[in-house]
């Protein structure tokens, strides 16, 4: 079995990409690291890219000059979860109420880890969560 | 600015679960981390969770012991890419053709880094990059 050695790449669909930008990049702190006529991509700590890609902007191949890049799009809140360290979960809520973006909901998982729940602009259901989520995690 | 430590959850929504964990478990190898009434996450190199959700089947709060999980859901074909060592492509490449899974695109990337394109039983647009893709990645 080859290996895989992460995810690198995960991405939203959104509808106003500069209003996605201004969040992601704003009170959600990621640091831009690449856009083009398609996107927007930012870096996640080093260690995976957040894509933003307009919604029904890509429901064609795009070529490039190494090879086409198919199709895909996307519909609905969709979810994802970052990573923060349990000593930074004071700071993240704080953060979060400084600017205005209300919790919907904090779970306490049997592992220990806790996880914050809250929207993007486009209504995904953005977490948070500290270790101890996930075994391994 | 409080720290985030990386990408935790990446998310794909299923038409049928058992499908799809046949693809993420068999072909693509992913080891089996945690299932429940609602979901099947899967790890992913020690370093990120892949969590297949039925389509439709977290449009509703769930309440959990420790706090409700708010909703979410998602439709079409998205797009999640996942790393490989730049050794293992041509291996990915024959497992792949040996699995019947047809490549849709194959990118090579102005950094040297090259990237294979296809489908999840459900549509969604996988890729395998080795390292030369994103700047840093």
């Amino acid at each position: 079995m080859p290996d895989l050695t992460g995810i690198l790449e995960t991405v939203l669909y959104v509808d106003d990409l500069a209003r996605a930008a201004a969040f992601w990049g704003g009170p959600m702190g990621l640091p831009y690291l690449h856009e083009d006529h398609r996107m927007r991509a930012y870096d996640v700590a080093g260690r995976g890219v957040l894509l933003l890609f307009p919604r029904g902007g890509s429901l064609h191949p795009v070529p490039t000059p190494g090879g086409t890049i198919p199709p895909h799009d996307g519909a609905g809140p969709l979810h994802l979860a970052l990573s923060i360290s349990a000593d930074a979960l004071p700071a993240w809520e704080d953060h979060l109420a400084a600017h205005g973006i209300a919790v919907e909901g904090r779970t306490t998982w049997p592992r220990g880890g806790v996880s914050l729940y809250f929207r993007d602009p486009d209504g995904h259901l953005v977490e948070l969560a500290t270790p101890g989520l996930w075994k391994g995690y």
